[in-house]
């Protein structure tokens, strides 16, 4: 299944919000499939979902959760950006080491990014969205903030000097830069400035630049490039 | 990397708590990982260590976020409970399909439990643990498990009479049935039947027994099987 290996398969289809909630700054979660999809060549085609029409029973046929992103190519389903990343990484070249080992730590970090960096960020963006209103919203956000620094702390002294999370970019710096991007602005990700300077990386990426453009330009409804 | 192998390989090493938080109730993130082991026929060692030794440089060079479990084979180490089960099921027969489509739709569902179904158990557990005395606790529980049910919900509805996410037992279900089992007790769990039925199903099979027996005994200090 993985290994370098680009043979013929049919253009996958993945799904995107028809009404980009972040006015196109690509941090829902299509873009990791895009990115991935733009690192190795991977022509693909979109569909676009409503809000209403994911929660209905033929999108939820393709996601049990309703939400966005999925994948079909040919017969095969899947959901989970996590998930449809590394399906793209094992079809393709590029995206992950051939070397059993590395590989393996590669993904140890994909599964790192959504399961242990990411749940404290998202939290505050839930707190944001949705307990704005809320009597505690103003003396918890630091808790939660602290919580995301620890993680950022720990992930900063890992990566120390390091170009990427293993010697070679791989699919796990695709998920890991998106996690990182959900914080860039409100000055957390800034206090840690090689982890600044590892999403500034990845966003230099011609593949990143062409799938960031490519979901921009649903939001602008003005083709990629202009 | 997968398939029908069980080629000879050095025992595998894994970390666990020295001193189980729960109790022995096997939610630990080691139980995934020991289940998984059992499941594939595959001994393995085990190292506890303190809280106080995650937090230090010998473990972290293991796991940089200072968790539980890490997974020592050879020259190989790894971290993340969700990877470690992948890299356990690709390395062995039993916990994922052969055919290449039921095998990715299987891996979908790994990332499911800990990215989608997960998050919102686990920020119940947050609260009671970190937030029980702040003003909010009250008023903020019934918000947290509203999100709970959500995707509780949505999990039943797919499960629907099935036994396991898919037709066959899998890596998934050893993932998503201890994401469940942190419910067990509060009555949410209770509120879905087949989500119960489903939980109860995968605490029978003997792997996970065993698997289950032996962290029970570090709490105990008895040897399993007592």
């Amino acid at each position: 299944m993985h290994g370098k290996k680009n043979v013929h398969r049919p253009i996958p289809t993945i799904t995107a919000f028809e009404q980009s909630p972040d006015r196109g700054k690509g941090l829902a979660r299509d873009m990791a499939v895009r990115w991935a999809l733009e690192e190795v060549g991977q022509p693909y085609a979109v569909r676009l979902v409503s809000f209403g029409a994911m929660k209905e029973a033929p999108h939820r046929a393709l996601h049990p959760f309703g939400q966005i992103p999925t994948y079909e190519e040919g017969d095969l389903a899947l959901f989970e950006s996590g998930s449809i990343v590394l399906h793209i990484a094992e079809g393709h070249a590029g995206l992950l080491p051939s070397e059993a080992n590395a590989r393996a730590r590669a993904i140890t970090w994909m599964f790192a990014a959504h399961s242990t960096v990411e749940p404290p960020i998202v939290q505050r963006e839930i707190a944001t969205y949705l307990e704005h209103d809320q009597p505690w919203y103003a003396q918890r956000t630091p808790v939660i903030e602290d919580r995301i620094r620890i993680r950022l702390g720990e992930l900063s002294r890992r990566l120390a000097e390091g170009h990427w999370l293993e010697p070679a970019f791989s699919a796990a710096d695709v998920l890991m830069i998106q996690v990182l991007r959900r914080l860039e602005g409100p000055g957390l990700l800034e206090e840690f400035p090689n982890l600044s300077a590892y999403v500034a990386r990845g966003k230099a990426r011609p593949a990143f630049q062409r799938a960031f453009d490519a979901q921009l330009a649903v939001f602008t409804g003005e083709p990629p490039g202009k």
